[in-house]
């Protein structure tokens, strides 16, 4: 028995399928790009950020981590033929709310037993324009990345809507 | 100086946040729900899955990689709320196109010189179908998922826009 959530999304699924033409698009994004950002419930690349289907490859996990995504890009890239790289981190973002130390000590309280490694990384970070700027250069620093990469990063107001370009 | 995609980016962007209302929203997605599914430019999970703007978390890999996202899982979970995981990998996935070694060799050719560690895992896999259903079952055998958590799989079919539900 699908979930409430799953009937849901199965009866959305239906009204789209439904007036779906042309769906035989390349697996080429047209602008050759792959964008990174969070899994935030507030963001919606394809109206915040004009990203329409086909277009982009896009990535998106907690906090919008580079190195969490970094197996994407690199599949983007060089199995897929995309050359452009763009991270967005937020502002009010939940993966800046916490530390390791206090990750660990929920997800392990809340199981009520040790349930990740010590070492298990949760890739918190502080603030979104500091972190743009370290991750696009630790990636642009990266022997994988294909040559002539250009990697831009931004930051987006959830509150205001509004992106700007950091790097 | 913006790549011209950037460019496009920020004036999509900017439309976008004139007209935006009640951009306030709680960080919690209202559906507590976090949705998994595939990197594809073929996807938007909005139109093709009705996910509106707080509804629910979207992680996005290659592949649609359960493994990938665990991270972003276990912090949409523990750190912020979420009950429930809807994975959705689909059909025609350039994740199925290659083997491990395909992709370490094509890396390596095009950087030149060996870039990626001997063991780096670029999860690929065969058949959507099999694979939905061996992730959901790996993540719903792992300590750390939230007491509970009730796991959907689902293969979208990028040709006729139609998902199903697999497990």
């Amino acid at each position: 028995m699908p979930t409430k959530n799953v009937q849901r999304l199965l009866k959305d699924n239906e009204k789209y399928a439904a007036q779906l033409t042309g769906g035989d698009l390349p697996v080429l994004p047209s602008r050759l790009c792959c964008l990174v950002t969070c899994h935030d419930a507030r963001i919606d690349p394809t109206k915040a950020f004009g990203i329409g289907i086909g277009q982009c490859h896009v990535i998106r996990n907690a906090g919008g981590s580079i190195k969490d995504a970094l197996r994407s890009i690199l599949i983007s890239q060089h199995m897929l033929g995309t050359r452009e790289v763009i991270l967005v981190k937020h502002t009010d973002c939940g993966t800046a709310s916490f530390t390791n130390e206090e990750a660990h000590e929920t997800v392990n309280d809340n199981q009520g037993e040790v349930t990740v490694p010590p070492d298990f990384d949760f890739m918190p970070f502080v603030d979104p324009e500091t972190s743009v700027r370290e991750e696009v250069a630790w990636l642009k620093s990266l022997k994988a990345l294909y040559k002539g990469t250009v990697v831009s990063g931004l930051v987006y107001d959830v509150e205001t809507g509004k992106v700007k370009q950091v790097v």
